[in-house]
């Protein structure tokens, strides 16, 4: 039996698309009548505090959020593996929001804004693309879609990870030992890590400041599209007024939705998008989850499990 | 003999540079002493009325610009072949303008910076690359370079062209009999058109009004970084304004510098930049038409020569 909990999304419709894929396995919902003893799989979005209780037959609890760091913090999350969705549409969308974002900055769109503003025609070139060096925290399965869509536009890649990565056309750096060396050399910064306590706070002022300053006008840029959790938040404050940064892309936020008393809102260099880089498709997560069930019943290992020692 | 003939641009340096490539071949500049009869070659950029006087042994007159139309226009321009200058830089920049611009509108940047300064915490999602049309007029160097760029990104692209094109990954229309129906399909309009009599004014209300409505937020978007000479800026003013258009990015103006006078300096939703989309380098420009001239005093044929019928 698959029990769906899932909050701030339409449940409803969810459910009706896995029964329809599903059937005959059973599927229900919180308020329908179950032994909760019979629920092999639970498919989590939010889960409130008692959403595991009773569940004590689990074969797995899927994770319709690509990223974990919540979900890993469930005071009584049990014991079964973690499977997580990982999704071409995701990545595709992901790399949408990154590509828009890294490419304005390095097209000094702020600068020109400015100029606008001012009704100011002012020439300045921008550096071209191979010139420019983006570097990318995080190489899993969103910072490698980065790198594919960022490599045939001509940018200079790079990219840090926890064990070493050999990608073609991307420089690769991995762990703590070489981080302030990829910083020196990135221009713009887009960071792809899961949350973990590694990565949190990890986009602080010490970092913003060691990056490459000389080559793009304004100063360097950093595009967070994936945790609130990785960024200092009064540091981006302060980097962005002293010109530490140039410019700053942010999807996540410390808080969400981000409060209204938050000074990022009138930052003219700070990029705010209300988490919305990248959704989780009905489509997709239907057709992924069924799969990863019909294939575990059928005697399959799951696939995509979280390390729970790792954290993601 | 090679004169050159640059304005707006450091021709000194630009000949100490060809001098040192095409060594022993002469190299001369408007001040120097020389017999205009000696001159084989005219290397330009927005010659004076006098450019041509006297030149009666021209092989060729060199374009410094990839557009042409402005020098078509000299009343005394000779009737030498004209070579223009196509070189991967200046296309890999094009480009760079170009993504930066369709990436912004596809990721609705208005609407975000809208809600932002209205501290509005307001989820939408972006449309996938892959269900947003980019329509590129124009489909020679630089709107080929363009879809090779675009592609990889997951855009569905269509062009549009004088004659028929069969490039990979693009559905082609070809002449103004299909003009209607490439519009008609197309979210994002690029323009990579030459300036001829029968490009002027073609990025106005009538087109404006024939793009798809139904797929981005706000409206199509234009990007024109052309020559501005395509565009009808009252139209544009017009266009934003009552949601024809639901945003434009400008690096091209009717009037070079945009005058202060100008509405559209004001429209939140239109993007003003100063024509410096893409500029030709002078180490390729230099090594391009060096190779020109030692091919063409060896014997070959000259490439990129404009069609003067064609007007491009
Ligand atoms: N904003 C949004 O809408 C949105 C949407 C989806 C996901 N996200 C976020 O994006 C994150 C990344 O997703 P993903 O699917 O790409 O994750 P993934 O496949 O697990 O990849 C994680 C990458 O980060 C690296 N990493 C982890 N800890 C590290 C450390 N301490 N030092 C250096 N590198 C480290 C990993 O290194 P190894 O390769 O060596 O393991 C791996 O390359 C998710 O966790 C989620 O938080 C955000
Ligand atoms: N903003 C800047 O910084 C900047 C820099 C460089 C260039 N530019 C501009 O970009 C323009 C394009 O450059 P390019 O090198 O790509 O030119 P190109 O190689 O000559 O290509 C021109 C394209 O336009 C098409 N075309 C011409 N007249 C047409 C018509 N009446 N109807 C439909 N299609 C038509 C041609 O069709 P066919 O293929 O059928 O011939 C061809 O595909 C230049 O002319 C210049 O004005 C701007």
């Amino acid at each position: 039996m698959l029990l769906l909990h899932l909050s701030d999304v339409d449940e409803a419709s969810w459910a009706d698309k896995l029964r329809a894929e599903l059937a005959p396995y059973p599927v229900v919902r919180r308020g329908d009548a179950f032994d909760p003893s019979d629920v092999r799989y639970i498919f989590v979005w939010k889960p409130k505090p008692d959403a595991f209780d009773g569940l004590n037959g689990l074969k797995a609890v899927l994770s319709l959020g690509a990223g974990v760091d919540a979900l890993l913090r469930h005071p009584k999350l049990p014991d079964a593996p973690i499977v997580r969705f990982v999704d071409d549409d995701l990545s595709q969308r992901m790399s949408d929001y990154v590509v828009a974002h890294v490419t304005m900055h390095h097209r000094l769109y702020t600068r020109f804004r400015a100029d606008q503003k001012a009704k100011r025609w002012s020439q300045l070139y921008p550096p071209a693309a191979s010139e420019t060096t983006v570097g990318i925290m995080g190489m899993g399965v969103l910072g490698q879609d980065a790198a594919k869509r960022l490599l045939p536009l001509g940018f200079t890649l790079r990219s840090w990870s926890r064990t070493p990565k050999t990608i073609g056309g991307v420089e690769g750096f991995a762990g703590t030992e070489s981080f302030d060396r990829f910083l020196a050399g990135t221009d713009i910064l887009v960071n792809l890590l899961p949350l973990t306590p590694e990565t949190s706070g990890i986009l602080n002022y010490e970092t913003f400041s060691k990056l490459r300053r000389d080559k793009l006008d304004g100063g360097p840029a950093i595009v967070n599209a994936a945790r609130g959790g990785h960024q200092r938040e009064a540091d981006i404050v302060r980097a962005l007024g002293d010109g530490t940064l140039g410019a700053a892309s942010l999807d996540v936020f410390e808080t969400e939705p981000l409060p209204e008393s938050s000074p990022l809102w009138a930052i003219e260099n700070c990029y705010i998008t209300p988490h919305i880089a990248a959704i989780s498709n009905e489509k997709s997560g239907v057709a992924y989850f069924s799969r990863i069930i019909r294939a575990h019943e059928a005697g399959e290992p799951l696939i995509n499990v979280v390390d729970r020692d790792r954290g993601y």
